[in-house]
């Protein structure tokens, strides 16, 4: 039997990385690929960040949002994980004949109040339509060109023993509302995406403390995949105590019933901040002035013990280790 | 009845053009739009070119290229035809679930070689995977970002009452190329898709002529409909000696059997040039030294009668207006 691609190489998860590195980093071999950062840094004069990102979300407009802002978010996000200022957004779009042409007027002025409020500009684009039934509705790709100023050094490899770890509001929004959307459940009350540009709340941050070590918004495989990615990067644990997460009421309670970990469901308006542990304070009150950082919280800590793992500290005293995503428990959530 | 988006909408004709121009260009409105360049021209250190085409072709592998190869030609072609040496390229793929790992390696491969070849690295990536039937096997997206050097001043603007129209080669074998694969036809002997990288033959032809007005890629809607772009965008009239355009014979035979006029048929390794006529001879030979330009031919000149409009001299000595691709001959052909 020949191997075939799953729901799961997409998921962002462990079968997503082994993808990754085996067919893509593995074969188009340079040093940017291999750093497996967010974004390429580019040695040209005024270093720039370039990154993309293409969006199958479904269905195309929830709570909070639509695939548009989804689009430009997760673009401006993934450039200002690396400190960047983000600037330019390429726009593609993959359209499924039969598009209703004012859906699709929505998305658009959706997106450019995204661009707006990130304030990029979309400068160059391209749009290809499929027959009925080889697509569903509508894909977006979007790639994205910032600037990274002097001085700025962030990576998902400087992660340092000694380091705390913050997170910079409440987890498992986006992917809660998505699937709130999808399965028609009634009991989500009051549940949105978190999707939002968070370059306005980055640039607040590298203001208060110009000493981040690493940052990275936890999307596809949440939280828990995000620091596995992070431990691995920067060969270091790294402990999360459960209790220090921040979860909205409507996401706890759906998650217990649905029987799943918030740590481990998608997030479009969060980051994970790595930094020296006495900048912490500093820097979280800073976060928490910003409408993005109301919440932040200190989540955990770096060590360096059992590098590559990441440990959870149960309400309950106990620990064990937090593993990456593997399989996928929602796909299309972005 | 609402309006839907049709096949049509993606074909690089007129529709596309309306559908761009109504409710992209005009939505997001900003001077980089506006120029309806391949490529933006970005104002950091260095001018950089910055421009994303999604590839849908089906088949994925065809005589002379695949999926892969095409996604890294087409986006170094949009740069180079503003002039720019294609520097980094991003690289999005969305997989139908079920996808034969094999496929998707063999594809990759194709990818790396045609990035060697043209001398590009692919700094930044995404995979999103779909579930079956929700998408058509494999879709990529590339975008790319080139290097302009200084006194390079290249766009579909810039064409000049008295310019000559280069062209660089036979046209049309793309097209009916991916036709004769899909239909089964076998009629086509030693048809090949004539997909290449041509940064290396424009880098030739800006050494030779350091005045190129414009330079464009005839792909989705072939010859025809690029001239029409430049005509507008130019405010300029164009004429074509329909007897002077090189079409090989499988091209020109396969095209005649199907009423098909090559000068609407996909390209994805030729460029159109508009030159001042004094240097077109000089630039002519220039690009006939280069392997990918030894068919190179002037096909027309630029008047400033008729601004607009191309029109066609055809072999019988009548003159007729040569429109841009309404409608859609050949859906998904890159």
């Amino acid at each position: 039997m020949e191997d075939r691609v799953m729901m799961a190489h997409g998921s962002g998860g462990k079968l997503s990385h082994e993808l990754v590195s085996r067919c893509f980093v593995g074969k188009l071999n340079n040093a940017w690929l291999a750093r497996m950062d967010d974004s390429a840094v580019l040695e040209t004069p005024g270093r720039l960040a370039f990154t993309t990102d293409s969006y199958v979300v479904t269905p195309l407009f929830f709570p909070g949002g639509d695939i548009g802002k989804l689009a430009v978010c997760g673009t401006v996000n993934d450039l200002s994980m690396s400190g960047a200022i983000p600037l330019y957004l390429s726009l593609a779009f993959i359209i499924e004949e039969g598009l209703v042409v004012s859906e699709l007027e929505k998305i658009v002025d959706s997106i450019q109040r995204a661009a707006q409020e990130a304030g990029v500009s979309v400068v160059t684009g391209d749009t290809k339509v499929v027959q009925r039934g080889k697509a569903d509705g509508l894909f977006i790709n979007t790639a994205g060109i910032g600037h990274i100023p002097e001085g700025v050094n962030i990576s998902g490899s400087n992660a340092n023993a000694g380091d705390a770890v913050i997170i910079s509001g409440t987890i498992g929004e986006h992917g809660m509302t998505i699937m709130a959307q999808r399965e028609g459940l009634r009991f989500s009350g009051g549940l949105a995406s978190d999707c939002v540009p968070l370059n306005s709340l980055v640039s607040e941050m590298l203001k208060a403390c110009s000493d981040i070590h690493c940052m990275r918004d936890p999307t596809r495989g949440g939280v828990a995949t995000t620091l596995n990615e992070i431990a691995t990067q920067s060969h270091v644990g790294i402990t999360i105590e459960d209790a220090a997460v921040p979860v909205r009421p409507p996401v706890r309670s759906m998650c217990e019933l649905l029987g799943l970990d918030p740590l481990y469901i998608a997030n479009e308006g969060k980051l994970l901040a790595f930094v020296p542990a006495d900048r912490a304070n500093a820097l979280l009150n800073t976060m928490r002035r910003h409408k993005y950082g109301k919440d932040a919280a200190i989540v955990g800590w770096v060590t360096d013990e059992r590098p590559g793992r990441v440990i959870l500290r149960t309400r309950l005293g106990t620990s064990r280790i937090l593993a990456m995503l593997s399989g996928d428990i929602l796909p299309r959530i972005c």
